[in-house]
């Protein structure tokens, strides 16, 4: 679960999507990687339109009217990369399939250069990009209900299993050493995540009518 | 555990330590009052050493002379946040402990104004506040081993049990929700996460030798 962001190319819509007749479509792929490229090498204080525009060879005053400001770039990059085809990983077992999960946002949140890092930092210092982000998150919640679901069928959870507060309860660990805490990544870190999680899952820890928004 | 920052009065040192020739701390005590409440009606980008000389009623000079940068205060305000008597909460049970620490993190993050989640934001801004927010943590981690001894010799837990990894589970969460998810406080919160990592550590899911940093 890429949440904030998956690597660069993750944002670059697949040959497919560039129609002919996308201009509008292959401009935003231009700005959007120049946007992560700038965030990857300088930050959000160095992310400028300027500096975007330039990289991406698109003039400044296209770049003012489609993305307002540095906070629109940032929320249509979040947006992006919610137009993915990701799926949660498939492993035969609830705590295999949240220990890849975890495995791939400790990547994802480790990787160089620190795109997904920079983008949750810059989610407290734009609205705009702070709701996009949040946006993906719940994105990706949502396609990871399967993995419940999954588990479900095989036994490994009671029928009502709110999937999102399992989610949440198996991934925030990570989240919560490596954003907040920062500590260095820690290979046993996903595995255990997902083992506490599954665990108390099995213990009807996430039982009960699902709730909207609920934790 | 008001990890980040208790209420303002927490970090304003008690009278008995308030000792005749006390005039550096007075000072610090009127600077670090003065950056919670600039922090609390501004937020960071509002937040200048001048301000906060101002406010303190402080020459400009012994405040660039003592702190050197905004950072430099922001990580006083969180070391002096440290500096208390807070112990955390002995309801009897583990679950209860957990609940009652959660509510503590619930209420901190919610208050009015949002010192603790303008100190959080601003640990993405500056490295010395980040280092001094995550050195408050560990404080804090470290104060709550109390509450995992005690639910070892009531025979809660197994004897080997990761305090750390434990503590981390129950509040991750909240953090994830009220930070970074930035959802509304749900007043079901602090007691589930906690009931999540009670059932998980009954189950064994930190048991093992404690390593330091370990996770």
């Amino acid at each position: 679960m890429t949440t904030a962001a998956p690597e660069p190319e993750g944002n670059r819509p697949p040959p497919a999507r560039r129609r002919p007749g996308g201009r509008t479509a292959r401009i935003r792929t231009q700005v959007l990687d120049a946007v992560l490229a700038e965030l990857g090498e300088r930050g959000y204080d160095g992310l400028t339109m300027e500096a975007v525009a330039a990289r991406a060879g698109v003039h400044r005053a296209t770049v003012y009217r489609r993305w307002g400001d540095v906070g629109g770039l940032l929320a249509d990059v979040l947006d992006a990369a919610g137009d993915d085809d990701w799926q949660p990983p498939d492993t035969g077992s609830l705590e295999g399939d949240l220990t890849a999960l975890n495995q791939e946002i400790q990547d994802a949140m480790t990787a160089q250069p620190p795109i997904m890092a920079s983008l949750i930092a810059a989610s407290f210092r734009s609205e705009k990009a702070a709701d996009a982000q949040q946006r993906l998150w719940e994105d990706r919640y949502a396609r990871c209900e399967i993995t419940v679901g999954r588990a479900v069928r095989r036994g490994e959870l009671p029928p009502h299993t709110d999937a999102r507060r399992l989610l949440i309860a198996a991934t925030a660990p990570l989240y919560h050493q490596l954003v907040l805490l920062r500590t260095p990544a820690d290979p046993h870190l996903p595995g255990r995540a997902a083992r506490t999680a599954a665990l108390a899952a099995a213990a009807g820890a996430f039982a009960g009518p699902s709730r909207v928004g609920g934790v």
